[in-house]
């Protein structure tokens, strides 16, 4: 068993203290805060809750977790001990000096700091590296690395064994890498802010409804290489060199812009992506976008609040003789190494198809929101032809039984040129969702669904339907 | 029918196309560039594999798409003229010259300028409106919109029923309100480079790793107020607010930082997010992360490629009696409105067995990329108890059939406290994945297979195998 000691239990430290837990590592606590048990508390609720979520495998048990009044006991065996006190220098050299004297010879010191320096930090004699992480600290993986080459070396390792991503800078330098960034777009903003040109929202849309969700997956050179297209980096420096003399931000300290620094950059970049083509790039961009941004669909948030008021917008499709619950394409984010629609999200798609029916017989939001919803108790799905991402994909439902409680439903998936491509027979329960058990629907919902019931009575039963597994 | 005239097709004017033609407008482009019907082509065949994905309805039916040399004829009733030429004031008045003669006069003319304010565009008398869009234009919602502000509120009405997210700017400034911050970063990173920090590469990780995928779903200011905490936005400002004064970045032209520029952040941030706690912001922060970073593990695309190589190092279930073939949380995002998970990701779950059994018996990455598989030919899903967020889930597998093509296997998914939550009775076929038809698996694979089978021929027969849907 391996243990981490964290000192400064704020957001990040409770943040390093959830991502080392949850890791199956032991955490020791110091700080002498007395609020610091509800704090950490309350970032270890949030990390349970969420960092299991990223693993399709379960994470190893929980190490214990201490809190401790007394320095030397909380270092007493420490394999890393992380500092995520004030950002103030003379804080963190008194603290290094105590640590010093009770610390386990060869455990790591890694600091949180933003801003210092490994020869700031180090002036009064300690041996601590610059381990600078991101929140929330239990999912995002970024660490910046900086210091002592075989101590960082080292730190690397561990940190990729708790899912962290080490990146080791090759020279120090004020507030590593990415705060260097996130500073200047911070200064820019508060001008943009004080000039009156935007608010604090508009500024925050300017960034997730655009960039923000390329910078996700790609970042800045990655992203400018397949802007520059075909034509290649050098072509993309030669068209945006010239801006850096323009007015385009109020931060007007830029480097020359010469041959040596556009051959760096280029060369830098074949480096980087040279492997794969710009059409490949791009493919790769675009399915990593649809795939953020259908997550984003879930919580409604940016992009993803457009594209649901979009698609409410999106006409519905127009009824057969029997009512069509389901139109749409067929995404890639549904495909899966056997190169066609993933067994699954035939079900996501039949569930599609049941929720539109529900809304038809008046099972929508607001009847849901009082109480009232079905639950699936079985399906029964036959895979008759494969189906192929963009392809444009159909349901029809036909009530089976529609009575009481009861509601049995037979879906038939139909893919290009009218192919039947599946069935989905589903058999559902009305519930109550306040007691989580069976009960009647409102009379007007049973009243429409009944009404379909009889309506479809005279339909042949469908072939399938009844069946159990591998009935011909 | 409407129609959108594109002048200019290059990356920019054909996302323009792609956008309005898969949203059912008719499309004219007028470029003379003898490679744009190549180019318009390519970004189209993207457009046509990306944009539907991200809708669980159809789109309307494509408008149709016309390539004009006149530009006369390309005007033709068209609503929108939007205008993509190079980032050249001469050449885009020179433009705007013609389009004036032709163009119908209630027509929107916007400019896809990344700098130029209206007052440049317009001061040879053009009537334009900065309409900035990202690329890809086909994916990401954001314009920026300059001009005259009745124009600019019928653009924006227009631009919403194509699914984009408009944003009106309330002054002018060069290079608008995302690409100030662009470039912000743009400079800092050059200098990151040039001065030998980090390479392209590291700098792209210091983004997509990190802050990156922070922005994606929300801003910096959105970002930031959930930093500062139960302390509020004033704490935060107070925090780095000093910042602004040290070298974090080489961007030292800052504004002052003063009580009035504190009030009128913390204000707008008010109104912006004060409608929710700071842990509701979390959890929402956290949702979005984890929808966001599972959807990357699908490319292995930065955090996912993390995940995927941390998930591999995590230790393996340990058999019962039965082989345990998925041991793992519930990600929330896996639940619905019904407030459990939904009844497709059992599917999801039973999905992750088979593949775990399918590499037991030998049907692994290299098999399959030798053009062996299985494909599942039905599913009956019983759904016995709720399964919830964050809840433990294990399956366990037990062989039914394990004979020449055939593999009918019965999985019991588990949660807490072993409640049997569903059963997932599945039937699979050993196919060619070149011949897309049934054929026999490999002589060791099938030999394994039937090593399962008949381990488990002395087994019980499971309760609820072989029923049909509603069989008691």
């Amino acid at each position: 068993m391996t243990k981490a000691t964290i000192i400064g239990g704020g957001v990040i430290g409770g943040g390093w203290a959830a991502r080392f837990l949850l890791n199956g590592w032991d955490v020791a606590i110091f700080d002498p805060d007395p609020e610091a048990e509800r704090k950490i508390g309350e970032v270890l609720t949030n990390a349970r809750r969420a960092l299991p979520s990223l693993y399709d495998k379960a994470l190893p048990e929980e190490g214990a977790l201490a809190f401790h009044s007394d320095l030397a006991e909380a270092l007493t065996d420490a394999t890393w001990i992380q500092e995520s006190v004030p950002e103030r220098l003379d804080i963190k050299h008194s603290i290094f000096d105590q640590i010093a004297e009770h610390a386990p010879k060869d455990a790591i010191l890694g600091s949180s700091t933003s801003g210092f320096k490994p020869s700031e930090l180090n002036e009064k004699g300690a041996a601590a590296i610059v381990a600078h992480p991101f929140n929330p600290v239990y999912l995002l993986p970024l660490v910046e690395l900086v210091g002592h080459a075989d101590t960082c070396a080292r730190a690397a390792d561990i940190l990729k064994t708790i899912g962290m991503f080490p990146l080791t800078l090759r020279k120090e330098i004020d507030a590593h890498i990415a705060d260097r960034m996130l500073e200047a777009v911070w200064r820019e903003g508060l001008w943009l802010i004080k000039d009156g040109i935007c608010t604090t929202e508009e500024l925050d849309e300017a960034i997730r409804m655009g960039f923000g969700l390329r910078w996700a997956q790609m970042g800045l050179f990655e992203t400018y290489r397949i802007a520059g297209g075909e034509a290649g980096m050098k072509h993309f420096l030669a068209q945006f060199g010239p801006c850096l003399t323009w007015p385009w931000t109020k931060l007007m300290d830029v480097p020359e812009f010469n041959d040596e620094l556009v051959d760096l950059i280029a060369g830098q970049s074949d480096a980087q992506s040279g492997h794969r083509s710009i059409r490949e790039l791009e493919r790769l961009r675009d399915d990593n976008l649809v795939g953020m941004m259908r997550a984003l669909k879930l919580t409604e948030t940016g992009v993803g609040g457009v594209i649901k008021a979009h698609e409410a917008s999106l006409p519905a499709p127009q009824p057969r003789d029997l009512p069509i619950t389901v139109d749409r394409a067929i995404p890639q984010s549904w495909t899966d190494y056997n190169g066609h629609m993933n067994e699954a999200y035939y079900i996501e798609a039949s569930g599609q198809a049941t929720d539109t029916f529900m809304e038809m017989i008046g099972c929508d939001a607001a009847y849901i929101a009082d109480g009232g919803s079905y639950f699936t108790i079985e399906n029964h799905i036959r895979y008759l032809s494969e189906l192929k991402e963009g392809e444009r994909l159909t349901i029809t439902t036909q009530v089976l039984k529609g009575k009481g409680k009861v509601m049995h439903l037979f879906h038939r998936l139909w893919g290009p040129g009218e192919v039947l491509a599946a069935t989905v027979e589903t058999l559902l329960l009305h519930v109550d969702l306040t007691k989580r058990g069976t009960s009647d629907p409102a009379p007007e919902l049973a009243a429409k669904l009944e009404h379909y019931a009889s309506a479809h009575a005279d339909l042949p039963w469908p072939e399938g339907a009844g069946n159990f597994v591998g009935q011909r």
